[in-house]
Formats: C-alpha cells, sequence, structure tokens
C-alpha cells in the first residue's frame, strides 16, 4: 500500500521493529534515557532550547494542551484560519470559554499578514494569536516568517499548530519566537500516531502561570515536573512503545540533518505539483504557498474525486484523501510527508495517470 | 526482565509482532474492522450491552474523560478512596470544579460498604459516587458486588477506575449496573499502554447530555458519533498500533475466556501470597480483600523497600515496584495480571528469597 494520505504516514522498518520491543518500567532507567534522549532530539528538530513536553494524545489532543495550559475563560485571542484545521483551533478555544475573534482566509489562499497585523492593532485586547503552519484541508503553508514578527512585535502570544509541518517545513521555534508549537507524531516524523509533542517558551510558560482554563492529564506544571524534577518521566504511564519508536526515527533525523530534510520535502513536492500538471489537473492552492507536505487538487469537472480516491485504493493500492468539511467533493489530497523518496512520487504519479480515466465526473 | 510492576505488563508475543505492523488509513475499511472488532471483545470482557468506548490516552486520561463526560462544575460526588488511586479520582473531580465529599478508609482495608450507604443517606445531594475498584497501591479489591446495589439502591451513578482489574477480575458491569467504568490497555489486557477503554450506561449517557464540564478531546458525544454514524472510527487519529494489539489479545483472551481469566487470576495471587507469607513476611492488605492483580507486602522491619527493589531489578532482573505516598519506604508492590503463569510467580518467589537477606532493614 502507498499510504499517501496525510497522517498516519509510512514508518520505516527501523521503526516499526521498534514498536514491536517489550514493555519496560516507565519509572525506570531505561525509559529515562529514552525520553531524556528524545526530548533533547525534539529540542534540535523544534529549532529551540526550550521546553519540548511529550503527551499521550493525537494532535488535536496536543493542540487542546496547548490552549488550556496558556489561557483562561474570557481571554480574547485572534485565531487566523485557512482551513479545516484553523476552524478546528477555533472550536477548541471556544470550547473552554476563550473569546475567539476569528479571521479566516480564502480556502486555498494563505493568511495575509497585513490583515493580521490590522486585526491586532484594532483590538489591544487579544492576548494571543493562534495559527496553523501549514493547512492540511487545503495544502497551503502561512508564511510564519512575516507573520510571527508581526504577532511578537505588538507582543502577543503567538500558538502554532505545526501538527503536519515541523521535522518537514523549515520552523525555527526560537528564531521567530514562536510560544507554543504543537506537532504529532504520525505526520513528519515518520512514527506511528499516540504522541503529541509541544514546546513552551519562556513566555508561554509565563502566561501559564496564570492560565485557569481547568486542566489535569494534560497539565504541563506536572509534565515538566516529571521531566525535570524526577529526570525522565511523564506524569503518566506514557505510550511507551511509540516512544521507541520516536526515538529511532529522531536518529534517522537527525543523521539525515535537518537541510536535507527540508530540501526533500521541497523537492518531492515540487515534482508532485509538476507531476499533477502534466496530467492536466490543477492545483487547489495558490502556488506562492503550496505545501510542501500535502498537495491538493481540484476535481474541477475533470474527475469524480469521490470515485478517484476508490480507484486509486482498489486498484493501484494507494491511498489518498479527499476533501474535507465544504472541500468534499471538490478536492484530492496526496501527502508527501515524512518517510517518502522520489519513487513514491513516481509511483503515486503514475497510477494517477491511469486511474484518471476510470475516475470521470 | 520478570516485569512486575503494576503496568505496563509484559506482552506476549502475538500482541508485540502486531505493534509492528505498518500504518494505515484510520478512517479506511481495514481500520474500521479493527475497531469495531474490539469494539464487540470489549463488550464482552466488559461484561456489557452498552457502550464501550476507546481513547488515545493513558488510564488517568479514560478517568478524566469519565468525570468530564459525566457532571457538571458544583455536583457533588461521593468520592470513596482506599489509596492513591482513589485519592487521583478525588483529584481530577476537584480541578474541574466538582464538590467532593471525601470518604476513605484505611490504607489496606477495602471500602466499607455500610459507610457508603450512610454517607449517601446523609446527604440526598450527592449525584454520583467514584470508586477504585482494585487499588494498585495498596494491593487492595473493593466489594463492588456489595457496594454496587447500594450506590444503585439509591439513584447515584456509579463511575469506577477498574483500570488495574478490568479483564482480570471479575467485573460484571450491566450486571452490577456500573454507569462508567474505566480501564488501560497496559494492565490485564496484555497490551502496551496508550488507549483507554470507557464503558457507559444509559443512565451515564442521561448525565452526559446535561454535563457541562468543558471538554473537547474527551467528549464521548464524538467519539460515539464515529464510533457509530461514521462506523468504525475515532473523532481524532488513533493510536493505531495499540489498537492492532488490543485486537490480537482480545482473541487471546476471549478464546481462553473470562472465567478461566479470572480464576487464573486468583491462582496465581492466591500463590504469591501463600509464597510471601512463607517467605516469612506480612501482607499489607486485608486478606479478605487482598486484589488477584497486585500483592502489597509490609516492609515491617524485615527489608529495606528501596534496597529490596533495587536488588531484585541489578542482580535477578526482576523490576517490581515500591510503595507510592504515604507507603513510599513501607511497603513493596508485585503485579501479577494479565500475560503471567505458576512460572513466572515463582520465579519472583526464588529472586525475593535469594534478595531477601542481602536488602535487610
Amino acid at each position: 500500500m502507498q499510504l499517501r494520505i496525510p497522517g498516519p504516514t509510512p514508518c520505516p522498518p527501523e521503526v516499526l521493529q521498534a514498536m514491536s520491543k517489550q514493555m519496560i518500567n516507565h519509572r525506570g532507567k531505561e525509559f529515562e534515557g529514552i525520553l531524556n534522549s528524545i526530548t533533547t532530539g525534539l529540542q534540535q528538530v523544534f529549532q529551540t532550547k526550550g521546553d519540548v513536553l511529550t503527551l499521550t494524545t493525537s494532535g488535536t489532543g496536543g493542540l487542546e494542551a496547548a490552549i488550556v495550559n496558556t489561557l483562561s475563560p474570557g481571554d480574547k485571542v485572534l485565531a487566523v484560519s485557512i482551513g479545516v484545521f484553523g476552524d478546528r483551533f477555533v472550536d477548541i478555544a471556544k470550547q473552554f470559554g476563550v473569546t475567539v475573534k476569528y479571521l479566516s482566509f480564502e480556502w486555498g489562499k494563505a493568511a495575509d499578514p497585513q490583515a493580521i497585523h490590522n486585526a491586532l492593532e484594532a483590538d489591544p485586547q487579544i492576548k494571543a494569536v493562534l495559527i496553523t503552519h501549514n493547512e492540511t484541508s487545503t495544502g497551503v503553508t502561512n508564511n510564519l516568517k512575516e507573520i510571527a514578527p508581526i504577532v511578537k512585535g505588538l507582543e502577543k502570544l503567538l500558538i502554532v499548530d505545526a501538527v503536519s509541518s515541523l521535522g518537514c517545513i523549515d520552523l525555527p521555534v526560537d528564531d521567530l519566537r514562536c510560544d507554543v508549537v504543537v506537532t504529532a507524531s504520525q505526520k513528519g516524523w515518520m512514527v506511528p500516531p499516540g504522541l503529541a509533542m509541544v514546546s513552551m517558551s519562556d513566555e508561554a510558560w509565563k502566561a501559564h502561570a496564570h492560565a485557569s482554563i481547568p486542566r489535569y492529564y494534560m497539565d504541563f506544571t506536572k509534565a515538566k515536573d516529571f521531566l525535570v524534577k524526577r529526570g525522565g518521566q511523564t506524569p503518566w504511564t506514557p505510550v511507551v512503545s511509540v516512544y521507541y519508536a520516536l526515538d529511532v526515527a529522531l536518529g534517522l533525523m537527525l543523521h539525515d540533518g535537518l537541510a536535507n530534510i527540508f530540501n526533500r520535502h521541497a523537492r518531492l513536492a515540487q515534482m508532485m505539483r509538476e507531476g499533477v500538471k502534466t496530467l492536466g489537473l490543477s492545483l487547489f492552492a495558490d502556488e506562492n504557498y503550496a505545501s510542501n507536505t500535502v498537495t491538493a487538487v481540484k476535481a474541477d469537472k475533470k474527475f469524480n474525486a469521490a470515485k478517484l480516491v476508490q480507484v486509486l485504493r482498489d486498484e493501484y493500492d494507494v491511498a489518498i484523501a479527499g476533501g474535507q468539511g465544504k472541500l468534499k467533493g471538490e478536492i484530492i489530497r496526496i501527502a508527501h510527508l515524512g518517510w517518502v523518496t522520489d519513487k513514491d512520487i513516481e509511483a503515486v504519479l503514475q497510477a494517477l495517470a491511469k486511474a484518471l480515466p476510470r475516475s470521470l465526473a
């Protein structure tokens, strides 16, 4: 199976082998070594000297943790949305009593930095900005290198959903002064799902000290205490096997080097976009902001999206995703993040070429 | 390594092998089949016709989910505690604004059903009872068969922490009219950690409809919608590998049969208790309520608990646990749940006999 949905992504054999290791004491020396090794590795990939915490949840759990650990009911945030996952961040914030100023952009386009600046200037009560780095539902990457200085220049807390970008697309957390950055194991990390990873800046910790949304399982004070004071522990029993796997995967990633990883993702994404256009299809995303981890392709009236997904799956053993929310039936999405090579892109494009004539609208 | 801590517990080879399977689409047919198979298997082990939901969290996440899905801030509950995990349930409830009437019993003893009856009669405002079925910190099992009819006779919601008992000690959820029952994959299920399983009765769903503690990741409306309406899905990306493993483990368990599993746990626990006494040591738990999944042994002045744990680990490759909270240094705890045989008990007792003279107080 060519698994080309935007997570879970395929895992290399070394990583899968690590998953099958026998259980150990999660409060013993061996796990301590693994957690400390993972934490150091994550700091390198996040490009931060700050804390990176791990939580036994999926990415959505990580997004919830980011909100409940830094905000209080009634706090006002600017939520920048360019798709389904931006909207999910809004839903989570509202659910916990946060007041959301919603700033959305046309799906397929990136957020406009000037509009973010204007929205923040217009309402000094805004305390934090929620933003999706890479919007999986539309295949668009926001330009955080432009947006972060605006948000931090106005001294707002910057909370970033980087679930489908971190470890694939350059996101220098400290340089950009991102306060809270969330990712999850089943995306660029080449690891099965079950683990969210969240970085916290000093400013984020200051906000945490006053954040009053009730929390227990996801509480970062406990997570940090167990990581640092107890030394290499988690407050609750962790998803041990995924920690084994992440330790191995981080070894592979750091051996490869961040620059190589980012370049490979950029090159393969470009190859995918060119291939799709060569087939006479149109990209959904504004090409200036097209994602290097997932490519969205417009159905227009050239193919039936549901049918194409089905034919690729049933006849060519290629799993891709359809559109979500209002994009259902409008697009297909092909993921190319984590463990992916030129050959995978070629294989998907070849299957796509064959499946298209059988998936007409 | 003889891993004899009360979770994570050792996994059989078939289960570990399942952990190393490649990723699949969590919104595809194959995962749907696995989740539906697991759900049916869980219903058999829970002995319920009601819903059993799965969550990508540890057991503590499951306990939090039980509370936030059935209660509202200001609701009054009776929390019955006989140890560390009973107290944790209290902490979680308080954290989310629940008013807790705390009913604790001497550590090492079981909860007194009459005292529970009296406490409920004394305060008609109490809406629910939180109780630990098997208290891992003291090695005591509460007699739910006596307690449940009292709680349900007074029409209270019965919320049970069965993290370290379900699948090991008989807990007929429907017969006892337990409303919410929580367990976790790394205990009796012979599966790595990462998954909590929670049953919900009709009455629990009625309470859920009015429960206003804010929740998102752990929301059971979403979990049930994705399980039933969408058919075999979870709202968020699940810890796929642990689902693979649980499916295999449930196959082993149901092939063995519940009666055999309960009898085996009872027999091995008895063997452990007899063995410990033969070594001249005393059990911490009241023997009438001694747990069939974990045995706590008093240090008295016969051994140094920390030293004994260390000698067993370093010299005999046997991992056991010390005491938690106020029992630190006072007891050791040996777990015998899940994948455990007569030979394991013998091996641990032999190591204990050799380690004791080198671990004197």
